[in-house]
């Protein structure tokens, strides 16, 4: 069985403190779904009036969990998350549906709500079943021993091959009053080793109507982690809510029923730096990685169209084997904007590594230094810039490297 | 600078004689364009009468020489092929134009030929320009030394890290004459380690005229090389020729104008069989490669909706090394088919890997016995079919496994 004992050497220096949410609760439990010796339950209560959003895999075969929360978004009220780390409850058929009603049933009734009210999400092996029994014994416990800052434990406890545990928060002003957004994410990893899932929940006291919440999360994720790739295979499981307690109104929040208001300007800039702080933990946490890439794609026709370029670069295993070996391998860039199908002229294309210009308009660049790019390369962390001098259409995505260690992780075997 | 000595325990154990073909003769040196002790040109002579027919890489940044060769396959004519290995000459602007026009000018030259009549294809380093004058010392004395049977030889010089040379052959019957089809490739190997290029050039003294020979060729590419995948990574080069002296029609071979004529039915076969053939040399040969891994997608609502499923199966870095691990991962295939974007039903899907049905109707297999499974994982040659149970789409393509020799092939530095 793999294992990645070691904190990824691209894990942030700076872990901030978490501070509380009004009206959300947390709790953990070792439920020993999998794991032994650790926490791999988590439950969040919210007070009455939460309201919530979602986005989720584009999976044509979602996990059970996937399907339950996709449904219930669409109520758009939440009185508990349960999440549990270790079986994904993925492709496991009727018996997935199953664990689901059960989990959702026990929540409830622990919590005092409705099940449609209930949010769930699992992570972990896929094809076998969630022994959702197993819930029974810590299902009160949780409801009880939860406290306000336990973002942290929360963070740890959905965690599977994950080196670190992630989380991030912001304030922002919505009218006169101060509201807070926490967040929390599960990256990449592989568990034993199966399916990658990427989990992330959002937290915020402010007061947002559901359908504006939704709208506001459904645009924020297209640029934070719709923008990262670990290695192009996309989980069966990946769920990002938002709950929104709306208990910041106390200190005179304003209540927001629309998306397009303006009031909103500060916390949509705070909810994108949460968003895009996860998302960027995750690239750092990709599976093996041990530089984080950053690649910018500028002077396209169209942002979509630099994002299908940047795209394709960042999933090309010759790319990233490339920097893994700390190489600007320029060559490689030309073949994976080559390859990405969209308009592209070879003799435009101009190409960066670390800010230093490797090759322009289609030919090695005639000041190209190796001593000085091979310099850049060896940083943990790398920008790669492509200008295709067509248009201002302009992407930006973040992957991380392709390594002995990704391979020696996903190939072990499974037992 | 990565090195693969050995040889791919995939290689085919029985390699064919390579029979003459009536009109085309061969020659190979040694003109030192970036290797050592080595062949690396090989120039092909084909009599008066021959016809071409093409088909390139769908890079929009191609290489200067796949540039010329699309343009000239349009006259229909040829009397040469020069191909280099040891550089690409992609991605090296005009000097790359200028290198192509000034090797197509010498070999017209020593052929005594129209320029427009010389095929070129170049394999090896990218964005470094491509020096044609090494050309001139070997180019009188390759078309003085062409001789009939020296296939082996040929595909020997365009190798780059390919640890095999490739081959194959085969007969028909058309009209009452036999006709014989040989073919040459290279694999997605890297130099130094630079740019992968498929090359392949297939000849025959079949009597067929440029369009027929042309539509033949597209429709066969379908599914043999375009059914190969080593890391969905599509290089700048990627050439693949046909070339039909038409000598055969002196033993009585009918001359063909039209692909649907229907005396070409025997002879669609062995060329089917001979790309086919290569083909699969060429995922034999993938890059770190210990497995060849067959994908068959059944059930699918379409052919094009099954390819499309088969190649997310067969570009996916998690299945791909699981493979390596010898793990039957069946839970990476269901996101594998989740992530294609094509219609399918979790709960109506079945897995197979070796034979061994793993998954059926959205969850494990009733009857899954591990033990049985791993033998079967363990052999060189694994063969994964999915059914959806949508429709009758079939599709079939190769790839091969994922192992850290690949990131050590295409990880270390170019020097």
């Amino acid at each position: 069985m793999a294992s990645t004992s070691t904190v990824s050497p691209l894990a942030p220096k700076n872990v901030p403190d978490m501070p509380a949410i009004a009206g959300v609760t947390l709790a953990t439990a070792a439920a020993g779904i999998k794991y032994q010796n650790r926490t791999d339950v988590l439950m969040a209560l919210f007070d009455p009036g939460t309201t919530v959003a979602g986005v989720f895999t584009r999976s044509k075969c979602p996990s059970a969990p996937v399907e339950w929360c996709r449904a219930k978004v669409k109520g758009g009220k939440a009185r508990a998350l349960v999440v549990n780390s270790g079986n994904a409850n993925a492709f496991t058929g009727k018996t997935g549906r199953a664990a689901v009603t059960f989990t959702a049933a026990l929540a409830s009734k622990a919590a005092g709500c409705k099940a449609s009210e209930i949010f769930l999400a699992s992570t972990g092996v896929i094809g076998e079943p969630l022994k959702a029994t197993q819930f029974t014994g810590v299902m009160d416990g949780l409801v009880r021993r939860a406290v306000p800052k336990a973002f942290h434990e929360a963070a740890k406890a959905i965690m599977t091959t994950d080196t670190f545990a992630k989380v991030a928060t912001a304030t922002a002003k919505l009218g006169k009053a101060k509201v807070t957004i926490n967040g929390i994410a599960k990256g990449a990893g592989m568990i034993a080793p199966d399916m990658a899932t990427m989990l992330s929940f959002v937290f915020t006291d402010a007061p947002i109507a559901a359908p504006a919440l939704q709208k506001i999360l459904s645009e924020t994720v297209i640029d934070t982690f719709n923008a990262v790739t670990i290695d192009g295979d996309t989980s069966t499981s990946d769920t990002l809510l938002a709950f929104a307690t709306g208990q910041a109104a106390k200190n005179g929040a304003p209540k927001i029923s629309k998306a397009s208001d303006v009031r909103l300007k500060d916390f949509r800039k705070a909810f994108a730096r949460v968003l895009g702080d996860l998302a960027e933990q995750v690239a750092r946490d990709g599976e093996g990685a041990r530089k984080l890439v950053e690649i910018v794609v500028e002077g396209a026709v169209s942002k979509p169209s630099a994002r299908r370029i940047a795209m394709s670069i960042a999933n090309s295993p010759l790319v990233k084997t490339a920097i893994a070996g700390e190489d600007a391998n320029w060559g490689r860039v030309v073949m994976a904007v080559g390859k990405a199908g969209e308009p592209a002229d070879r003799d435009k294309l101009s190409i960066w590594f670390g800010g230093i210009r490797v090759a322009h308009k289609g030919a090695r660049d005639p000041g190209y230094d190796e001593a000085v790019v091979s310099a850049a390369m060896k940083k943990p962390e790398i920008s790669l810039k492509v200008h295709l001098g067509l248009g201002r259409g302009r992407d930006r995505v973040l992957t991380c490297d392709l390594t002995k260690e990704y391979i020696a992780i996903n190939g072990d075997y499974r037992s």
